[in-house]
């Protein structure tokens, strides 16, 4: 059974073992790739383009193989040829023209740290396996918690490190956030009662059956982020019991249209597990009425959820922070740190303003997550998980109030003024103004705006359908071609803006989180974007033949 | 509105801005931060202990403060800081004498490689954030899926890079991928059908309601993950309809009681969505026996699932995995490559048979995943996710199927010596034989053994309980005194021994996947828990008296 000659090291054996050994010179291989591959990550992060534009089937055509090879390679040789396939063909999301999507700059200073993090190598399941990061993420949500909710020292120092307690759950992002907070909510809703043993043992149906509702349902405004159909589907809810209540026309929810539909589910016997409120929209970042929402919560009696996955980032600014009132009177929030806090990918959060929310959701097992033990993997969707919170912990601490308070408060103040720009143009249109740093508009020329203004005040809807149809196709081309010059980048998104006679348009959408990037950039944005409304394409000469 | 005035450049924003701003000299402040991390973690990395011990409670201190802090740190502090508090103090999972958990050592070039990965920031939710890194993922997701499917050249030509297809999908681990898998089960089973939307749309209870069953129910053995709970509450099934069945004496499921177990729910009309089989038992490394419960899942018309999160790994050796034999029928598979394939936590995958499965969760949303783009996210159940796929892409071609068959085989042959060394102590008794990598054992002095076999043979429970108490007793001492000693780290958990009148017992549980881990180091592990044992405890002299 053993066989032990076989496990005499040969040559190839003895090269395999050396890749797990400590490099020891300052001047090894390693040390040598890895300085290659910072240069080369250095020029690429250096050149302010978006991305070399080549074809996605023409990138596939380096990712063919589909079978592990059989042969080791040289580190060396696999760096040089990641270099030209994967680096040189990346998005640089960090460039500051890089403006339309909410992955922006980093701080130099986590790539160290994050090297450092992976060699460590800890799972934050359990305490076995991650000790003093356990305390360190403990505490990070700690700090969150207080940002948001900002209780009493006392709360902290007895419920941060308390093991039956948690503060809130680390996470990838805030998808799994999301999912956490309304898995608890339903929970909770559906908890155990005498002889039931709650929806967590006995399941859905059983739930429904006990406590006698038709069904469950979840109120957000249509702007409520594509995560929640998911969270709805896979919690069995259902994407159709996710109620969407149309917003007014500043993209906030309707709440006076979300407690009518709410009284109407009462009286259809469904029972609503949860409102959800938005701190920050995808789509033009605007943040709903939280303390109305609040309100209806404790009306209703259910769970209130804020979804501030990308604005939540802005409590981080005192001047600011008034903008997203009412955050405190909810049950949990989700935010991203890896969104505008400036943390690298997979940094998400749930921060519960009850510490013993959590328990809903616990689960113990025996050769892990032991009862009474303070290990972090009780009470979280994912099992083994990276120590991130440490890149959290360092922004926190390197970056500090202070220095946020700057950041955000620019990036903000940014999109006003970039707002203002877009407005001193006569061929463009402000379509969404910016309530934090995330705005939207279109190319418009001037005569086209005046045509469809016309239109409008006439009621006419064929006339506007038709001018908007074709403004969209304009909008697209402009996007794409804008993105495939690698020059810039702006994402595009459909949105209904106001006086369009309540048709749906397509819209540049930029969020200007990026600290480097400068008025002369969003200037030379939409000099490019006015070029290619000229260059060949069908929809600008019918637009100026109307 | 605008404030130029206060954007203008203050000395601590152009300190600020310059932490966003790429570091000119190779011997800057950052590169000299980054040379001490280095050395620092390297120190670590070198010296063979666990963790210096320090009671948690003692290290919490460190991570007490619940406030942000207002002013930034240097960068210098904060990671001399680091050193001190968290470095100093995590565990070190690589060392070889950590034979405790899955986590295990690094290839040392995924370091640099990981600086990389982190410093592009890539979000593979979207093409528009990851370009190249998305067919990189499709690529990894291909490999893996042949190393398991092993379909012809044309499949993977045809469905790798298909955008209505998915091979499988990454997540940060084993966890994400089994609720993945479970939920894809679910959402198939519960599908839409004339009127009926799908459990998708409609929530479950209108989906049990339109195919009249009355319940559903998961199979899997008493030794399953306990994952598979959580996914039970998070879908709405409920944990009690995990219905657990027992193991034979070797650790796998008994598939006559599997298959009876199935004909009473279909008695009493509670449908099973899925079979799951365990592919590496997370406390003793056996495997189900996957051909006779892809036959069960066959007759039963439902979905079978293999947990194989840590086992399969050894499919990469082509002398043993002969032992996953069956897992190519299973409809979905779940490997971590942060387990055995020696890539950093935070690698999990869910591979499927059939590239339409994951069609059962497609998702769409107007500024992201738009219809027919080749966007991971629209698949997923995380949203925005990092780059780790690069990390096994590269641990695939660096150690190439050469390089896994020699670590893989020299891992599984280690377990069957260290098996045969416990086996000639006369005072150690192994608990459960190595399949993979992992074995169980317990500390039993030679005339323990003999009384305990007495006691068994008589069928006298009273003694057999007796003794067990105390051994419990001794070898949670022995476990907790290793691990504060700090010089190696050996896991426990409880499982019921042959021989032992059904009585459950604590045992250390040893998982040997480090390459580094040798012989020497499993004799000395065993003469520690000796030494140990003969230490101040009211365990063994009892247990001497009896």
């Amino acid at each position: 059974m053993t066989s032990k000659q076989t496990r005499q090291a040969t040559a190839s054996e003895a090269a395999l073992l050396r890749i797990f050994t400590l490099p020891e010179a300052p001047h090894s291989t390693l040390s040598q790739i890895e300085k290659n591959l910072s240069e080369n990550l250095m020029g690429f992060l250096k050149e302010n383009i978006v991305a070399v534009e080549k074809p996605l089937t023409e990138i596939e055509k380096d990712f063919q193989a589909h079978q592990i090879p059989a042969s080791p390679s040289f580190v060396s040789d696999y760096a040089e040829q990641m270099m030209q396939t994967l680096i040189a063909h990346s998005v640089h999301t960090s460039a500051p023209s890089f403006i339309g999507h909410m992955t922006s700059a980093l701080p130099y200073f986590v790539l160290p740290l994050s090297k450092m993090m992976v060699g460590l190598n800890q799972n934050l399941v359990k305490i076995e396996t991650s000790k003093a990061f356990t305390p360190l993420e403990r505490q990070v949500l700690g700090m969150m918690h207080h940002l948001v909710y900002g209780q009493a020292d006392d709360f902290y120092d007895n419920w941060m490190h308390s093991a039956n307690h948690s503060l809130g759950a680390f996470c990838s992002g805030g998808t799994v956030a999301n999912i956490t907070a309304l898995w608890i909510a339903r929970n909770r809703l559906l908890k155990a009662d005498g002889d039931f043993r709650g929806v967590t043992a006995s399941g859905l149906l059983s739930a429904l059956r006990h406590y006698g509702y038709d069904d469950l349902a979840i109120l957000v405004s249509t702007r409520g982020h594509y995560s929640l159909g998911k969270t709805a589907d896979l919690l069995g809810i259902g994407r159709d019991n996710i109620i969407q209540i149309p917003c007014a026309k500043d993209n906030k929810v309707d709440v006076v249209k979300m407690r009518a539909a709410a009284n109407e589910l009462k009286a259809r016997n469904i029972k609503v597990i949860a409102i959800v409120g938005v701190a920050g929209t995808t789509e033009t970042g605007n943040i709903d009425p939280l303390n109305a929402l609040a309100d209806l919560a404790a009306e209703l009696e259910c769970h209130f959820h804020v979804d501030a996955a990308w604005g939540g980032a802005s409590l981080l600014s005192n001047k600011y922070r008034h903008l997203l009132a009412g955050i405190e009177r909810a049950d949990s929030v989700t935010i991203d740190a890896h969104k505008q806090m400036y943390v690298p990918m997979g940094a998400g959060m749930v921060l519960f303003k009850d510490p013993q929310l959590a328990n809903a959701i616990k689960h113990h097992a025996e050769y892990i997550l032991r009862k009474g033990s303070k290990d972090l993997g009780s009470q979280t969707l994912e099992g083994s998980r990276p120590g991130m919170a440490m890149l959290v912990h360092a922004c926190l601490q390197v970056i500090g109030r202070d220095g946020y308070e700057i950041l955000i408060n620019n990036s903000l103040e940014k999109a006003r003024d970039f707002a203002e720009l877009i407005k001193q143009q006569e061929d463009f249109q402000l379509v969404s103004a910016p309530e934090l740093c995330l705005l939207t508009y279109r190319y418009v020329p001037a005569k086209v705006q005046r045509l469809l203004k016309q239109a409008v005040l006439d009621n006419d809807l064929n006339k506007v359908s038709q001018i908007n149809g074709l403004l969209d196709g304009l909008t697209k081309f402009i996007q794409k071609r804008q993105r495939e010059q690698g020059k810039s980048f702006v994402s595009r998104t459909r949105i209904t803006p106001e006086d369009n006679l309540e048709l749906t348009s397509v819209v540049f959408r930029v969020v200007l989180a990026n600290p480097l990037t400068g008025d002369d950039i969003l200037q030379q944005v939409l000099e490019e974007q006015r070029e290619i409304a000229q260059q060949d394409n069908p929809f600008l000469p019918q637009l100026l033949t109307l």
